[in-house]
């Protein structure tokens, strides 16, 4: 690998541009070249990035020697062709969220990594998110204590997709945001929404997850909203907090609240409510922390934090989800498949 | 019955010296007396109303022929008991949500008061409150359009209950508007909670109901949160609206957003976010409307608008709510035990 | 003096019924009488309150050796009358704000005060305000650093007043706090207003006062604004706070921001941006801690935190608003009048 | 002028920035070159826009005849002699608020546009706002009833300017706005400060205008306050308007509020406070909307709604300001001085 690192962008529909807006800025990356099969998409790619070659066949980047790298903003069902290719040419390889559309081809992915050699990393955005870290710095210092459970808004009109529900599309943040926090795999999955604008494809899915510990997360995922709302309230038994992702400032607030022994007499005088703390959290985007994080991964071959088995939890997490969601909203073991697959009498 | 309704409040705790304080102000209703078994609570009342006599014996109340009607504010499990007594002695009864711990307990009360002739209520205050009424209105006339999913967050830090969970607590409130703006009741109810403060009393509860028409109501219960939040989201297939009790102002917002024809090649245009109306609602308290219309029922002998009915309608929903609790979130048939019940077979 | 204050309240108004609920709940007082010259409004407080008689002759309270002290809400215009009154009666005497309308009626309450040697106490309330006292200590432990400036906002629609201005209204409260927060009287006031509603009776106030330490404390005052603002923002050289009032939670918030050391090439590293801390602040209401202070400064013969005093800095404050309203804008030194009266030239 | 407009962009430092990026972007315009003085500063733009040519000496774009226009983004100090070299050399010209340092060098600069037949636009951005087009709509069709005062908060922690004060740096914006929505030239200026961080630099000013109709307006500018603000309310006889443009949505609200004929036995009835309206205002940026003017202006000839008037009007304001802070907050006659240049007897 060259100092600099060279990527390819594969994909220029939403989240493309963003991707080769980071790279370009990044220290110690540049964008080589951008493939996309709509030649309107590359177009204004063009434009802005006159340096940078784009073309309509990924081929050519995956063929392409001084390209080092490729970023993966494509539909889902095409994650696992894709990374499988990239990875056998090579590339080590950043692959939009969800990994995949099924534990299965996500399973696919990691493993062609592994054989490959090469970084394989998750966009999970969140996690590299100054204010994710930060109430993920307060939950490992103990300060909030035990974590009883997370409740969380993740709600806005539009936009809806075609293929997937919204538990594919804004159940990723949330599922990838809980796991870092809690550091836990959940034990069940339970998942009750409606179709209320297309047939078939859930606008508003209500998603619960149980875990070892005890804790339980829970999200409201929505497209049909009146505003964009992005809070998550963690609840531990010695304070709380709460993320909100849309407000400018404040973003994490830590409540000095809990409740004490309670005693039938003394009731109210259970509750503690103490100062309110907001730590200054950097402004950082969270892509471009994103982005350094796979450069600084691919330079010194360390995991990374949103490698192939975190990005396989999430899978895994919204497999179990939709097995619910198609039987009513029945708890479903997380990992269920799993075993089934691993066991012999399976065969 | 005298000119002046003249009211018994049984029950002297948390509730009972507001409901004091309603029927001391409103015009036509007179407090005669209050009973409580504990002489500690009485004293207050003694100071503030010195005109109102007191009692530890709520049959007092009942014996006294100068009294036309009670308002009672005890524990649930002495509500059948209490209303049984009341309406046999005569008088008109106002009683506290939920009506009953039991579907079985409410329907007994409910046939006490059809037998009495008179007049049965339930004290759901928020059917009275005039921002619930005003999305009434929205909804009634068609301004929302259909209503596809209502999700309320209904959260704060405390008070915990010793004897039922947050379900029963917090609730009624949800389901007893719920009820109030569908105008329907549910084909099935979903619950899921955790018990992390006191052993097998959820204090964290996300409730589920499905709807005949298709709506879905959620709501998250919960007594362990940073703050207060009373908010409800009504998302109508031509507009959205929002109430929120906390706020001093602006708590009903009607939102001209929705999502028109959607087609793949047009997704961004098929959204329309326009203008946002508040209009303006009355600031009078719930409580004192509640009070008022419990007056005009006995006088007229009109249904009230949470008779018996409403209330056991409500009783029905926490009962299959706590039956999906028990049985780990699964759906439970709304009224199955009606069916049941009414069943040769279950003779 | 009796074991229990007794309190003869004169004037049952708009503040009146305030001051006989916190009387009356105080443990140390009980009110034994009410005045007013309008019998309309005795009675609902001889309906609340059967216990207390009330008369149309503020004398007769006056008159009763067994009161020991009387809370004036009359109109401005009276408090001269009505204190020299009481006081000579023997009476302590705790009067609303403004203490008088002119400063020489405010000095011959203070003088009669010091003759009687009675507690004469005004009511300014807010100083008595949790979050009020909150700002004053953080300020008293320099943790925001020499104060530089501080912006009020107090405005509101309505209610408009027939006999003087929303200076002598409103303005009262932001002179009262600021003069207890900086500790210091100013060096010079200047008014800017409009009059829209009435004639001659400014409904908007643009007020600022220069003090000797270099602070500048500005506040606009209005009844004719579209909310309910209450905020007050103190600028130190270290920190900055907030406090608003209106708000449930997080009245009170200090802000780790800051400008270092200006140099033309580091300009934006001379900003500090840092935690965000809102410190838990008793949600006791301040009119029950004013009564209570009165009760202990009768009591205890101490000098009350808002005496005569205190009451007399910010009568002197706005009048010489008043005269700078009347001038145009331009700055009017405080205590000039002082001067002037003192002057031997002056005779 | 050839069919698209070709834009020199006169300074790369804070703003220069934006104005080649909107003018990059908007259809009918190019950038074709940019100069600095800094090398420092042209190289990331060399970067982003490897076609545009970038040069030291701005005098190379005044030569170059393909070039129609100037965007003239430098210190406020240069703006007359770049504007006069610009017109003199045949350019349109856009040049950055405020139009100079002083009055007589925006009338010289006036003068000039004159002279040369060219557009002068100045960059008040504001005045492009689409929220701040609502509003002046509103007032326009009379919904807001006559207007009677605007307050106004522009605050935010830094960035302080080392050659001028707040009143020049955040004045402009309120002061354009202003003169814009009232349609009128205010009859006397007032202006009241503190300089806390840089000696005879103020950092807090607060600005007063009043008009021949009877409005006035405040302003509170500061470079001192713990977080951003820019709110301007505007009180009408009939309704009452906010704009708030840090907020994402409801930027401007319309309140049905208003004060009814007073009469003191009917105070309370007095007041009407009605529904709250937020209409949809288009999320277009404001500089986008100014550059497309700016396109049209040229290409029409008509006169820009900023044009060398309105910038004078803008400075005259200032100007008074400035006058009225060294002499103590005493009311300025807007225009004082140009009548005194204009007059014979003058000299």
């Amino acid at each position: 690998m060259s100092e600099t690192l060279r990527v390819g962008v594969i994909g220029a529909g939403y989240w493309g541009p963003n991707l080769i807006r980071n790279f370009h800025e990044a220290p110690g990356s540049e964008v080589a070249a951008v493939a996309d099969l709509s030649a309107e998409r590359l177009t204004p790619i063009r434009k802005r990035y006159p340096a940078v070659s784009v073309t309509s066949d990924h081929r050519e980047i995956l063929a392409d020697p001084a390209i080092d790298a490729v970023a993966i903003a494509t539909p889902i069902n095409t994650h696992r062709r894709l990374c499988e290719e990239a990875l056998a040419a090579g590339k080590h390889v950043l692959v939009e969220k969800p990994l995949a559309g099924t534990a299965a081809d996500a399973e696919a992915i990691v493993r062609a990594a592994e054989r490959s050699g090469r970084t394989l990393m998750v966009g999970h955005t969140f996690v590299y998110n100054p204010a994710v870290s930060a109430v993920r710095g307060l939950i490992e210092r103990g300060e909030l204590g035990k974590i009883q459970y997370i409740d969380s808004q993740r709600v806005n009109l539009g936009l809806h997709q075609f293929d997937f529900n919204v538990l594919w599309d804004l159940g990723p943040h949330d599922v990838s945001i809980t796991l870092y926090w809690l550091d836990e795999e959940p034990t069940w999955v339970q998942a009750t929404g409606g179709c209320f604008v297309q047939a078939d494809i859930e606008d508003v899915v209500w998603l619960t997850m149980g875990f070892p510990s005890g804790a339980i997360a829970h999200a409201h995922l929505s497209w049909l909203a009146p505003g964009k709302i992005r809070t998550m309230t963690v609840v531990g038994a010695k304070k709380m907090a709460a993320y909100d992702d849309v407000t400018a400032v404040e973003k994490v607030k830590v409540f000095d609240h809990g409740v004490e022994r309670l005693e039938p007499d003394e009731l109210r005088r259970a509750y503690r409510a103490g100062d309110i703390h907001s730590p200054r959290v950097p402004v950082t985007e969270a892509l471009q922390v994103e982005a350094r994080h796979f450069i600084d991964a691919v330079r010194t071959g360390k995991a990374p934090l949103s490698g192939g088995a975190a990005g396989l939890r999430v899978v895994r997490v919204l497999e179990a989800g939709s097995r619910s969601l198609r039987l009513g909203g029945v708890r479903v073991a997380y990992g269920a498949e799993r075993e089934r697959a691993a066991a012999p009498s399976a065969k």
